[in-house]
């Protein structure tokens, strides 16, 4: 018996919430192929879907629990969740890998909503996916991406328990940054140091770090880190997405390597600002847009590279909803947000600054530690 | 300007490979949504793929580089590769995430192949998807899939020195393992002390781990760890598959915990055997199925729930072609392949072994460093 992130009850809790969405739009059953919802539904978690070549399936139905669809390998794992119908097949198979099982669950359903909007993939062979449609002459399939995302979008309180635990692992690491990043040090070395700090902490995993440093501001945030060597008046960079039990933070702090310019005093001062204007717009039945705006004229800048300011939070690194100028979502209490303001200091330059929230009924909670609005300067 | 993984002409290469075979096949163009088909590329490596948020898109014409089509967000990297043509698109975009800008680039081509069958996935939204086919009414897509995966089997020399360095990381960390691992200790804390030994001994991300432990055996490989205590008698096997400059190792090691019964060194001297009688047929010109009849007459068991003795490795923890009873595919020289028998104990219990190896002419080369046939006994 391998040890269950939540007990049963937050997924008999999730399924009927779905449940009663698919019943308000007209949808029998809900078809998922990718990690985090299979694992939303189900509590499958595994380090197996880095694997490419095993599909895995879950079928949420009308009533009852959700129905897994999944490789033999993976029986064991999936019987120690609350899911009483596993139904495997051996993967590889020389010729049909699931599809057929896969058909045999789904015919009873004439309007299977599935993923196929912003945000999603088709995790399993698109010649599969149309063998399955064809097997299925009669079964219309719909696009359930709202009635998805605004599911996950709103936290239990078990979940937000999981999010604050590795917000707070993140913190105590960024916390260790003067003992961890120097002068003359290599952005790579710095990114091992903190990763492993990360761990020691209490991380399960560091599936995401970037950053940058470079004088006066950095110009890049996707790059891998480079042999650059950290020298004075670099401001450094990281942006961690680490995880436990499944669960990510995602935020970064910057730092002023032996010393720190006005200029980017300043810029780390508006940028906490930003969040701070952020935060009082963070409430129940206002909108991301809202919230964009806030940070946007606090800044005094345009929408920039990046075109948003913050996103959903969760058992992914970003969820819906994204912060633009555009995105009406409605917040909702326990959504869990990223707030990312950026700045462009020219030449190629910028900071960015992020914090971790929960939405609820009045003042957001942090879950990350704050930041100062002074940046840290280290390494003297 | 970043760091490049290789020099401009391995890419030039794997182009001019790629469109000798879609000259072969009649296909004008290669679109590609993933991750490792858009770095193979183009050499474009990011993390930022961890967001599910932004799509990004590679298009191989018949003649010439390829074409990016992504979010603004990453011109800057990608300008950093042997990439000239990248056209960009604000991400996310209120109406249209780069499916007009992706049409304008796909029209000229009348058969666009893309992998569409084992192993594949699609990273675009499927209504994203349905769209642009919907706006290139005479192009036909087809399945690329063979073509595409037979280019990536075979390794370049430069790709196999980067996947013997992540390989040498491996076997130094497991080198450790006396050390690292004793009775007592939590396989949670046994997994967080192997992840930081790999990171310390040069390892870019620890993206897999998996493993188990158990009296005379172990029941599961693909839970992830959990609380239980490492106890006298115990098989611990721990299974990794760490990066480094974006290649992957794939290898376990077993260890037996203060002592280690008849039955279990038997069971481990069996498993090198398969790997030896595997050694013996690795060689351009035999199949997967070979090396597979090979490892389990050796073992002298069915397939059990794994369904594949190994599978090729590189970019991707596990890559095509699968060493499977049915798997036909021929081995060329210069093909990474694991090599994984495993053995059912009973009552639950099973025991894997796994190594990495470079079909060469002649003798396989061993990238992991090969194990003793007998089981290692740590912490006594």
């Amino acid at each position: 018996m391998s040890e269950q992130d939540f007990p049963e009850s937050e997924f008999a809790q999730r399924t009927e919430r779905a449940q009663r969405a698919m019943h308000a739009h007209g949808i029998d059953a809900l078809f998922f192929t990718t990690e985090a919802e299979v694992r939303y539904f189900s509590g499958f978690r595994t380090l197996f879907w880095q694997s490419p070549t095993r599909p895995w399936f879950l079928v949420v139905p009308a009533r009852g629990k959700p129905i897994a669809v999944i490789p033999q390998i993976g029986a064991h794992l999936m019987a120690d969740t609350w899911i009483d119908d596993v139904r495997t097949f051996s993967a590889p198979h020389p010729t049909d890998d699931g599809i057929g099982l896969l058909a045999e669950v789904l015919e009873p359903f004439s309007r299977i909503g599935m993923p196929m909007g912003r945000e999603s993939s088709l995790r399993m062979p698109l010649a599969d996916f149309h063998a399955l449609t064809d097997q299925l002459p009669g079964t219309e399939f719909v696009n359930a991406n709202d009635l998805v995302q605004r599911l996950r979008q709103v936290k239990s309180e078990l979940e937000i328990d999981l999010l604050r635990d590795i917000c707070q692992i993140g913190s105590r690491s960024f916390g260790r940054a003067a003992q961890l990043f120097y002068q003359g040090q290599t952005l790579k070395e710095a990114f091992r140091a903190f990763k492993i700090e990360l761990l020691e902490q209490g991380a399960d995993d560091v599936p995401y770090l970037v950053g940058g440093a470079g004088q006066g501001g950095y110009g890049d945030v996707i790059s891998p880190p480079s042999d650059q060597l950290l020298a004075a008046g670099d401001v450094l960079m990281l942006d961690t997405g680490a995880t436990k039990n499944g669960y990510f933070c995602d935020f970064d702090r910057n730092f002023a390597i032996g010393q720190a310019s006005e200029p980017v005093r300043n810029a780390h001062r508006l940028l906490v600002d930003a969040v701070t204007a952020a935060t009082a717009v963070a409430r129940p039945g206002r909108t991301c847009a809202d919230l964009f705006r806030a940070m946007a004229q606090t800044i005094g800048q345009g929408e920039g590279d990046v075109g948003r300011l913050g996103h959903g939070l969760g058992m992914q690194l970003t969820e819906s909803p994204s912060i633009t100028s555009f995105d009406q979502t409605e917040l909702l209490e326990n959504m869990v947000m990223t707030l990312e303001p950026s700045i462009d200091l020219g030449d190629g330059r910028m900071m960015v600054h992020e914090e971790n929230i929960v939405i609820r009924n009045g003042e957001p909670e942090f879950l990350s530690q704050r930041s100062d609005p002074e940046i840290p300067v280290i390494g003297i």
